[in-house]
């Protein structure tokens, strides 16, 4: 990563810091929200909060990580030697995902049996999809990472299945005026969890690295948001239109 | 910037300072408020304290980064070779200024169709005029410089003539007591604004490069204070007229 520029290594850095502000942020709403909801939304909404507050969490330990890779001497940049480490991204996946899918389920209000037995199902597949990518991402073996992916993408295929298929039968029950915005946000998965596997690859473009490490950490950063502060406040939303409260 | 001066270095430390101060003091005092408004307002004042809590955050980065970019020895002041970052602004006015124009709508209490059409529509150029106006920042040359300032110029005055014609007939549906603290509101937005077009020339003036940087970020740091702050107690202030609690 020696090419990296210093603006590069800036850019990063802001999106890094945005990641930290947009999580936080998040998270504040989604917790001084609580208060208004009844009951059997409490926990849904604090849910959601846990997720971005998780993510907070872990966007500062990536942002100190990439600070420390590196030391700007007269206006220049080096390496310091010291590893970038993007593990720190499936560390707070292998809590966030699981986690995600439980969100929509609770805000869902299914019946306790069904909410339980689809957590439990939704948020194993959801942990072994991370599992597995993360196993393909250390390898170093470009057929190892191949295979890793396509293993990964199995249970990231049942999701998906289930999500359309599985809820279907759930969202009928759900009230009218709250379908359109839950099928918005088994969209919203869909789509933000594609761009994962997607990125996984990005090195296939074949784009100069330096480039490649600034694109990815974007596109990780942006996902992230998305995924977990934009679906957020789906979430939020869904919870409103049920209680009957102002948003 | 090696030619500012020790005194002046630690003018600009005092004033980062004194916004983390400014801003997280708002914060507070509006979060802690929250509790006395009932439930049509409390997203208003949530949102307004959310808008002062990511520019306390902001605040600590910017203070920080600018601490880093000068070495002190012997009392004399040094460039430390890192550079300052001054993104960070940038950063936050994207989440920020749409923000600013979503507490106005939402203590207005329009009907749930308008609140999110007007949210989306001015919360969406005001992101456009920040993302416009960081492009021209970013860049070296001046008549770029200049393109970017002319492009961004023009959601703000989208913005403005949203706020004088397009919310016209909505102010008029509100009580009475509350007509002129929300007149007052919007006059503080366009005011206010208005700063950061002309802070961006103020090279023009063609005072010495360590005034200018001086000068440029105590007038940052002060517009910032006037609209996040100052225009977050009017808010406040409607509220507490609208909702006939005492302030």
């Amino acid at each position: 990563m020696n090419e990296l520029t210093l603006n590069q290594f800036l850019i990063v850095k802001d999106i890094f810091s945005f990641g930290i502000a947009c999580m936080g942020a998040a998270t504040l709403f989604f917790w001084l929200q609580l208060s208004r909801f009844s009951k059997s939304y409490k926990t849904a909404i604090l849910v959601t909060g846990l997720v971005t507050a998780i993510a907070t969490y872990h966007y500062f330990r990536i942002f100190n990580s990439w600070d420390e890779a590196f030391t700007v001497k007269n206006f220049k940049l080096y390496t310091s030697g010291i590893p970038f480490d993007f593990a720190y991204r499936y560390i707070d996946w292998i809590l966030t995902v699981p986690l995600l899918v439980v969100e929509l389920i609770l805000v869902m209000k299914l019946s306790p049996k069904d909410t339980l037995k689809k957590s439990i199902k939704l948020a194993s597949l959801a942990a072994l999809m991370i599992i597995f990518g993360y196993i393909g991402e250390r390898s170093e073996d470009q057929y190892t990472r191949d295979l890793w992916w396509y293993i990964g993408m199995l249970p990231f295929l049942v999701i998906v299945y289930e999500l359309f298929k599985g809820l279907n039968k759930s969202l009928k029950l759900q009230p009218l005026a709250a379908r359109p915005l839950i099928n918005t946000a088994r969209w919203l998965i869909v789509i933000t969890w594609s761009f994962y596997p997607i990125v996984y690859h990005i090195d296939l473009l074949q784009i100069s690295r330096s480039s490649f490490v600034v694109a990815l950490q974007i596109g990780y950063t942006m996902a992230d948001i998305l995924a977990k502060a934009v679906f957020g406040f789906f979430i939020y939303l869904i919870a409103v239109k049920k209680s009957g409260i102002d948003a």
